[in-house]
């Protein structure tokens, strides 16, 4: 769609931005073993295992929020969204491991799906009247926000000594 | 610019995201007296006067990437790019204080003054051969990468303990 119009290449940006990001936490958690995983990344902080997790369960909502599928993995969230780390008891790396995959494997596929104007389009947390009031609250506010969101977990986890 | 075309809301949309990250670290990096501002991000990693240095120095270069002015601070670059957290002098906190919200406000006034079409227009580390082989590489794919690199580091700043 790069030629067709501008907002096309807007949305190719962006959507290279996500893949990037998303990208280099694939690379950066599965090249940890089990027992790096379960290192914390500051003194008390969150254990990488916990925001690989937490990733996994924000991008398993955002198969549900971009309109692409039902969620594969909402008992994700009682883990790593509603508990802090060690409030609740973590599936095992390998469970974890496996979801990550299949979640973003699903995302991106649903992703590349998308024409120019479906990102322009509202997302599925917000109403019809709210949308027609406030039209920044569509699919593309959602890629940018969670390419942050991604991020600022990244950051966070490249502190961990390897 | 908003009810222009559909270029323009993707564009408003990514300038709140930048906007509204950049917020977070105003509030944050601005609540530190000096001796908070000293502290490491975790043992052993950056001091959190280092990130602000390094944050306003990417930020003082943007302002000659996206083409909005010269740079106000170039040096910023030694002590915070190309040096490490403590391989050099740095200057006083009320110093990195005063120039991130000179480049803040000076970045934020450039962002403003572009329309929709000037962030499809290439940045200023592209020429112009190589922009008509990759149109990716215009004013957005900066902002977008930037708040990215902002969020990344804002990650880790939350990691302090206040």
């Amino acid at each position: 769609m790069l030629n067709e119009q501008p907002n096309a290449v807007l949305v190719i940006g962006a959507i290279a931005g996500w893949k990037a990001t998303l990208d280099k936490a694939d690379k950066l958690f599965t090249s940890l073993d089990d027992t790096a995983l379960y290192q914390e990344i500051a003194p008390g902080r969150n254990r990488l295992i916990y925001l690989w997790g937490h990733l996994t369960a924000m991008h398993d909502r955002m198969l549900a929020i971009l309109g692409i599928s039902e969620r594969v993995h909402p008992e994700l969230d009682e883990v790593f969204l509603t508990s802090p780390d060690k409030g609740a008891e973590l599936p095992s790396a390998e469970t974890v491991r496996s979801w990550w995959s299949e979640v973003s494997t699903k995302l991106n596929g649903g992703i590349d799906a998308f024409s120019a104007s479906d990102w322009l389009a509202k997302h599925n947390v917000v109403s019809d009247a709210d949308f027609a009031k406030e039209p920044l609250r569509n699919r593309f506010s959602i890629l940018l926000s969670r390419t942050n969101h991604l991020s600022h977990h990244l950051g966070q986890a490249a502190l961990v000594r390897r």
